[in-house]
């Protein structure tokens, strides 16, 4: 039994500092990295490949909405066109960080609300998964289960890599339920027993009772959630403690 | 006897529209694209590099500082970091539209005031080109002559085109005279035969009278000159006929 | 009879040029300047603001999304607070260049999506309404006819001026049709009788062949419309020679 | 005898935060607020102006180079035009949310490398004042001792407070020696004791051993060093017991 371990990184911007990734990275096996638009620069991006090579930690692209202010979190209206070349011209970006570092690139994950779109927007998932076919046969696409995307990615024969999140609750659909932050202390109690009954069972109980199936391959916490790093290491001991391997999705996946 | 034609391209942003690219890449070798700091955008990049391939235009990437509102043109004071990975982001973005349309990245040259500056300050010029060097061995720099970067680029083994301006006059130091605008029609009597002299001979008579030497590779008329494509078409047509091979510049330097 | 003329102005962004504003203010009476979020920057605003008043024509802020590689046609969606403090930004940018000038601010006009957006979203027309209805008790909302906009402004108490565009087609519910491009001169046949039954009658013709009403107190002609200018200074004489009076939106509202 | 306290505030920009204004908005009397260039946002803006009304701050302009990424401390060569119509630009935004909030503009502090660089740089410094002698007769110009630009104002009749940084040592020249950080706990020791002699004796200690002149009219400490708000509290409370009047600058300089 295997699972990822995957948070956002390099989110970062010129002065203005964001997440703990040093220490993050010492704990996930898949980092994905903010690629200028939505958050990132390009001495952040270089400084997180850097990092995430030293730590031994699969790299992804994290591209978004050109939004620095809104953080990619708000909905814009983009083309097919615009989309495609949005998302190519930041992979290209921090794939020759990658390239200059030794490293290849592992996969995709739309950040924000390119992400949520991406859950019920047919064109939006096309547009999103027909460059990253374009990306190289082997770079795999993080997205939700259920959703518009992971099952057109399924039928394009896009690699995919199904997404938990470990500091979410859960809609009957078995889609995430979208705040804008983590639990607080005091909400994460039983959160490590439900997130590695998740990775073993690939059940959830959701919000409204129900126990539903959720195929997860990656599991990701939130850099912003309160003691996000301490959250994710505890889940990291419990897994490998229940003798879950953890291992970059490549492994899981290809 | 052989020179390439070079013309900045791609620098349209979004609603904002500059150049006849369609028409100057039927006449140049060279195309220097514009990667989103100083001017493109993603759309505009993907569509330009469409352009050069089906005009078998080789493609260099033009970065420059990360100023839109100033076109590049602004003197910016960044560090070594920033110069290195500013120019990596760009490169990398625009490399990534090169591969997806099946074309290498022949050059890269600096815009702007980042080529002016490097002209002079051998800090920034070993910036530019220790980044340069590690894009690939076949990485052509375009440079002055007789330039700090271009003298540089010699010692470092990196390769290097030597450019001259079609349109514009140079000082006895066989640098080229800045000026916001190339020159109306009624300057431009004699341009011709200035150049083909110039790429024959190597030869140019600077402002103050002296016969200089201008041992150029690659002849550049920037895009914004009255009369750009004309101007190119004629100079190509002149150069022909004295049978002169136009060709791009890996062809000559590499 | 009375009619104001409006066109939008100031939408150069440094290097990049956009737009006929000098002659063009010699024709209208009203001027929407971009405030330098989808369009315009500083300089553009203070020299618009300036050759506003040397022509005589009233100022309004033209304020949008801030999206300038997407011109502000993007839908963005943005909070309450993020639409008010947007607006209340550009607008105090704008009057700045006013107060500098000496001259009033005449009214506000969303701009792009923001304003199409206000047509039917009544939370964004409110957001909108009441921002402008702090700016001062004078200042004047652009906005169409029978839309969310100009229906809760008439609510509020906020001065209102319907407006109509000279170069558009109309729904039967007296929306104009959206298009990118205006008509090509081909399409302008007629055009003028059109507007001048317009602003005499308050009534046009719908695509769908109903005859509607449209008391349209400003017309506006975009300046991208192929021969903007020539089409506005047609309008102009042709409602002259009818006797209707052409004057800011000011001394027909208030 | 009497003393202004100021500090930069209002730095945060969408999802970064930075600095802990709501604390440091009850210990200083002059708050310098971002004005959206290079940092801060229009809904940062907002609610700083409202938290500095609310502690009866006074609020001024910190006008900075269009340099996010760079945060303003990025030489950047602009024209005259350029600073006026930025800084114009800046201090319109920031007055319209002033005006929102019944209070008045008090003074213009150029941030970053536009505040060193007019210390030296005699037309930066007259571009500076230009503009701020039109934004009316009694804004103050925060400025260093014996720079370009104070001893431009006093010529120019531009009400200027002379400014020292609490938290920075001293040139011979009376100049502050830049440093990306200021002090760790370690070297505040007897800090606050030199500031409540800088305050009250108009004299430091520079580097080099020299006592010299410091007529400070506002002491600065800045919002990122090392326990700011502390710092800031305790001095206050060592200049109160010494029987110094904190109040703002217009309190001592109109």
């Amino acid at each position: 039994m295997k699972i990822d371990l995957n948070c956002d990184m390099g989110e970062s911007f010129g002065n203005y500092k964001i997440g703990n990734d040093e220490e993050m990275l010492q704990v996930i096996t898949s980092a994905n990295i903010a690629c200028g638009f939505h958050a990132g620069d390009p001495n952040v991006m270089c400084h997180t490949v850097q990092m995430a090579k030293a730590n031994g930690v699969a790299i992804g692209a994290h591209p978004g909405f050109p939004d620095l202010e809104g953080f990619g979190r708000r909905t814009m209206i983009c083309t097919d066109e615009e989309i495609k070349n949005y998302i190519r011209y930041q992979v290209g970006a921090l794939r020759e960080f990658c390239t200059f570092a030794g490293v290849e690139l592992q996969h995709v994950k739309p950040h924000g609300n390119m992400y949520t779109m991406a859950q019920e927007d047919d064109d939006l998932a096309r547009s999103i998964l027909e460059v990253i076919a374009t990306l190289g046969k082997n770079v795999i696409t993080f997205a939700e289960y259920n959703s518009a995307i992971s099952n057109m990615a399924v039928k394009m024969g896009v690699p995919v890599a199904i997404e938990g999140f470990g500091d979410r609750t859960y809609a009957a659909n078995a889609h995430y339920i979208q705040v804008r932050k983590g639990p607080d202390k005091e909400h994460q109690v039983g959160l490590i027993e439900r997130d590695v009954r998740l990775v073993k069972e690939k059940k959830i109980v959701a919000v409204t009772g129900e126990d539903i199936d959720l195929p997860v391959q990656t599991i990701c916490i939130h850099g912003d959630t309160i003691g996000a790093v301490d959250l994710m290491r505890d889940l990291r001991k419990a897994l490998e403690a229940e003798g879950v391997e953890i291992t970059a999705a490549k492994n899981i996946v290809l």
